[in-house]
């Protein structure tokens, strides 16, 4: 059994991870920290736990993480790099959540999270983990930096086509619509039913912290800079990304034969079939990127459709996956949920 | 492996029955059947089970539902009661998730649901499949009367209370809301989003359907008649059921203690600590029961709020504990899953 | 015209005041204060009143609030209490939709609010502003309390029975519901849309600070105590309180005819022909209090559902209603607004 | 007094036309019509409009629609096609909110809509009811074919920056959110709460009756063929649309500058300052398109956020407005509503 332990688990990665972890038999979750509600039972603070997690919210002091065998980070940006020096150091593996380890330029990452970075020198060994296109590196990685939600969204939905070179790089676009549980469980007025429901809106347009990291990876597919502009939007669900991106084609080409063949081995990704409409509750609460690619009017502008959970593929789910690959377990152990619909 | 059938899964608890059955490893579903549907694959109408079903709907004629070891019946009322008897005689096992055989007075039933009972003779044979206070006869059934949404969790909620012989059962009241997927899938304009979002309303004041089978039930505890004005109400979400019940205590009584020592043993009933407030969204996909039990301001009004995902144990997840009682199988099989919150 | 101030405009019940005002054309809008926004354009805070407020927020010294002729306090409980004596002093009349004024028991009101009372010789003078009980009085008030949102739907729901006296006043129950509005523009944690959609729970049972103002004026009404079991319950939409409400019958009583001769001449009470069904959407906007009664199965449970908008009977119509009263306008000015539906 | 009568009057812009023309004081509502509801009292369906609307639905024999000086059509298309002559022989001007009149090309027209056009011969005379382009020609036309709400919002987006021919026009994108009442008040499985509830979906994509209506106006504007790539998604909220347009910029221009220009004398558009995301709810139940443009890290491609209420400025409003240009009202009388918020 993987020991596994928990950094800041009151957030809605953190339940999520815990809900994922209570079915998987192949770790223990022995400890999770919370410096707020330290001795407070989880299930107290989370009833849909009661008889699934029966431990309680622990002082970092008191969690001994040092003796688990991979401690996940579901923490405010800035924790994670602040620790994980020592876990490493202590044979702990690490799994990021947030976006310490993200950006591999450390001043561009300083620029967009207005910060000093704590832990340079560990930026260049984490590995980005989406496994999808670093699952070999992850296997064998001591520390992953977990993508955000929009950037995996987006990032699948563009790499077949960067990947194969047919796309135009300069003028990507992604529209983004999220649910609000991306914006965590803080108490801000944005994020209240009473502003957020039954309201649509963009932010961010200006720019936004997932840009940086969303170009740093199709840059990485199309070996050099790609030009994208990216508009989130706050859609009042609860949960759920659905990326709409667009692309200028520079040769003709079956986009759909083009995206089965790309994902044919991903159990976690779903290729629709031609003229399908993926729903962001199709993979409600599983950690599946479900996706469908057009070239409307058989014109050369082609549209993809692409929508996760934002907090199982976006989050909780993909640090259980790339968990699994790090410790050699089946890469799917634990995430074999059916998405609840309706 | 048991083989299963379901009769008519185009609907909510169809959808949700093949959700559990799926990562129920003692079942295999064999056939599941629509007219309308007939040869559409399951996973084409619900994308969300792509990976996980991959049988198409098929026609009753086609389905060999007689080689099945249990038939479900998902359909509208008034369907099983003409198919279970030729299902019985060939040794098939059969668990109505409709009302056809809930009412043991087939003329009070036939005056609430407004046809002739084709089968009465089973009426009498059937158990109806409340775990928590027929755990027993359900074993040995050959038909189970799955019950209603509502009156699972009001049967639930007021139980205590009736075996104890505590409360004035007169008058008591239920003032029960529901989410919408209570409703079904029938294309109606009341339960359009622009007509049940943001809204909330009563319906069904004068008389509704459950409420002969919630009296019976209790009834059945009280050893007599008893008198309940039942309000149902259509809240604005998707899943979920919250009673609010009300009863006037005859004797001083620890509400709590007896709330907890009724349910002591039950796996899928949670008494939460006193000052408790269960919330729908803490069962949200899960086969619970989950309640809190009141005397405000110390006075002899006993209030008692009880939680179910209607769809869950409201619907399929209790039929699918039923089949496990009827098999012999371990009753909670199938059925851990963790609600998903938010 | 009438010059307005308003103390304390940002949350909800200020900008639903600013929009009926707006449109009132016997009021000038002179001054809304906020010590946190001073400065600030109202309508950059609220775009939808970019057109129709062109004031910015101001600090209380900069409002010149004793040169009104009336103030709003749209603030926390216990502000209103401090600073309305030196208004009237001024000659300015006070309408309060806070709660400091409305419990004429000092002492009954600091135990539930849980502070001093800085003007308890003020509460005496202060008319409870629920224009079908004390129309009069509020015509000559300098001081208005302007009641609650649950109690408005209550009093009223329950008002023709206990005037009657045609109920056992002992057993009453108020099952209500309230959008999520009703919890204010606060950051909170229990109000996010991730905490508050898609779920429904009760909340405050074992006792809510408008227990003890129901009761006041039920009692006013039943000529001495009465016994209320009030449970409040949080449901997922943004407006609306529906208040179930059950009363035993103490003699045969045609209640349908009651409550129509007891709101014949009430322009914001609506009640409902027999067997309908008020819908919260139906006053969504709107000043009205609509309301269904019924006797169940012919039964002597009488069952009241009784509708509004939180924010405007509940709170800012009903002020602007109030302020009509006392400077002897049309009571309907400026409320003459159609629901949104859908 | 102006006096109007409406055609299909039980779906969602019938009963919104009547919210409007209820707080219109310079008009009469004389008929409404319903084939199906012929007898019931507005009121009843719709209670909402009690006291407001006290007239019944009447057929459209007994409503003498030729005695009315203007008729809308409220009705499903294909209908104001067949009765739009009639009624302009007997000197009525008539709007058409649905799509008959709307495209000058019929053969165009005949392939979106899968039908035969009845009156080719007036489509030639339609002036297309947006204000904001057409408005001298609107207050001449007898007959007005009153724009759809995607074109609304896309259009009004587009067209500065096509007027000043500052944009690559072969390559524009118009990703669009729309509420669920877009889809009227049909008993449809696809806008049941449960199907669109708390999910985002994208459909449409291979094309949608409203792109060549939206590439028609922007080629008017542009001065010839323009490329457009339209993808509606629907959104789980009920009112509002939101579209976000992206569009290369041919020269260095001031966007801010261009748009507060075109549309400074506009009452019902309202460009927000420079930085500003406009908010779908910020209209709700107004006639205003709200909007802001960005270009984001200062390159070349530029994004508009362009926000309507679908029901009024998307339809019924708009209708208003042209009725108040054909018939010399000011435009905006009877449209001078406060959205709601929250």
């Amino acid at each position: 059994m993987i020991k596994v332990g928990i950094v800041g688990g009151t957030g809605y990665t953190g339940v999520e991870l815990m809900r994922l972890l209570a079915r998987h038999d192949g770790v223990q979750l022995q400890a999770i920290t919370s410096r707020k509600e330290a001795g407070m039972p989880v299930a107290e603070m989370y009833p849909s736990l009661r008889g699934h997690v029966d431990i309680a919210f622990s002082t970092p002091a008191d969690a001994s993480l040092d003796q688990c065998d991979v401690v996940f980070f579901a923490t405010p940006n800035g924790i994670a790099m602040g620790e994980a020096e020592a876990l490493l150091a202590a044979g702990v593996k690490v799994i990021d959540l947030a976006a310490d380890f993200r950006i591999k330029d450390v001043a561009e990452w300083e620029k967009w999270y207005g910060m000093s970075h704590a832990s340079p020198a560990l930026v260049g060994e984490a590995v980005y983990g989406l496994p999808e296109i670093n699952r070999e590196q992850i296997r064998q990685a001591r520390l992953v930096a977990n993508p955000g939600c929009y950037p995996t969204a987006v990032q699948l939905g563009f790499l077949p086509l960067i990947e194969a070179g047919a796309v135009d790089v300069t003028s990507l676009i992604a529209d983004s619509k999220s649910g609000v549980s991306g914006a965590g469980r803080k108490a801000e007025v944005h994020t209240l039913m009473c502003e957020a429901g039954d309201n649509f809106k963009a932010y961010g347009v200006g720019g936004h912290r997932h840009l940086p990291e969303i170009k740093q990876g199709l840059a990485r597919a199309a070996g050099g800079p790609v030009g994208l502009t990216f508009v989130p939007h706050l859609t009042p669900m609860i949960r759920g990304i659905h990326a709409t991106l667009y692309a200028r084609l520079t040769r003709d080409i079956d986009v759909q034969a083009l995206y089965q063949q790309r994902y044919a081995g991903e159990r976690f990704v779903d290729v629709m079939p031609a003229g399908s409409t993926p729903e962001t509750r199709s993979v409600r609460g599983a950690n599946t990127c479900r996706m469908a690619v057009y070239r409307p009017q058989g014109g050369d502008t082609v549209v993809v459709l692409s929508v996760i959970d934002n907090l199982v593929k976006g989050a909780a789910g993909q640090a259980v996956q790339n968990m699994n690959l790090m410790f050699g377990l089946p890469e799917g152990q634990g995430l074999d949920v059916v998405p609840l619909l309706p």
